[in-house]
């Protein structure tokens, strides 16, 4: 799908504000690609769609995780990771995307996953990075990511726990273990 | 068991540092149980035993973690962790204390687990708030463990979730499920 067609269909999805978000991410999700080695038309791809199902309405969205018999557990935190599973469902269903590698980087931009792969990566940082972003610590991830894909994602989701756990709230167990999983399994150069 | 015959026995397995450090579990540990309506006698003899493992060798903690069938995943985290399940064991071993509930609370004094004992909950926040203890944010926890021992148990994981991602260090997964357990149980009062 070209670009021009793809921003498009979810311009029509979405705020302004979190189209403008889209096409931030996009850009950042394509640079990081060419920094890194990933795909990088499949990273303008995810990017694109990753915020698909944002604006679902929340009863739509849990319906969805039941019929499709998605982790059950997910109904019991944020409703705010609920979009990235979803949205990697309809993207397939309703814009016929069915690339793998794609709707796995979607699905798991928000939670991050144990064992993630490079354009899982790339869009989940790009998502924390994008130059819309304005948040304290982002700068510090924005400059990790000139250097070491794996130490800027670390950070963004230690800063992520962090967030949620200053405001007394459940951390979702997928974004744990991927804490874990990246402290643990990070190459040593 | 009285407690005079329990220090003897705990004071043989300990440098003299940690054996002041158990002194003082156990003074809090019965002032917690008497504050929030434990069993005294039951904290009383967890404490004083919750670090009776703490010196034996790496090497004989792995083998009887592996022997025991205890949670191979130990072994891929912090052997700091080793000594409360190892500990629990030798103590029913070695001094023949069989309380399942006392020696649970040696065996979760260092990771916690969703679903925590009052008892396990006045170990864990007495091993952390002792008044041997000096470390940012102790006084702090003291200070709710005074008005509502969730709060305190609460802050008290969130502080050992942040000090092991400072370090960079993985986080075992039964001290995230506790913290979520707690956030997601703590009775609004």
């Amino acid at each position: 799908m070209e670009r021009k067609e793809g921003l498009e269909i979810v311009k029509a999805q979405l705020t302004e504000h979190r189209y403008v978000h889209t096409v931030g991410v996009m850009e950042t999700a394509i640079q990081l690609a060419k920094q890194y080695g990933a795909d990088e038309k499949k990273a303008e791809l995810a990017a694109i769609f990753h915020d698909y199902a944002k604006f679902r309405p929340k009863e739509e969205m849990k319906q969805i995780i039941v019929e499709e018999k998605m982790p059950p557990e997910l109904l019991e935190y944020n409703s705010e990771l609920w979009h990235a599973p979803v949205g990697a469902f309809l993207v397939e269903k309703e814009v016929g995307i069915t690339d793998a590698e794609v709707l796995d980087a979607i699905k798991f931009h928000t939670s991050g996953r144990p064992g993630m792969t490079l354009l899982e990566k790339v869009i989940y940082l790009a998502d924390y990075i994008e130059p819309g972003r304005h948040f304290p610590g982002v700068e510090e991830v924005r400059e990790l990511a000139k250097e070491d894909l794996d130490t800027a994602l670390i950070k963004s989701v230690q800063n992520t726990i962090l967030f949620l756990m200053k405001k007394n709230q459940a951390v979702f167990p997928d974004t744990f273990h991927t804490y874990n999983d990246l402290i643990t399994n990070r190459r040593i150069d």
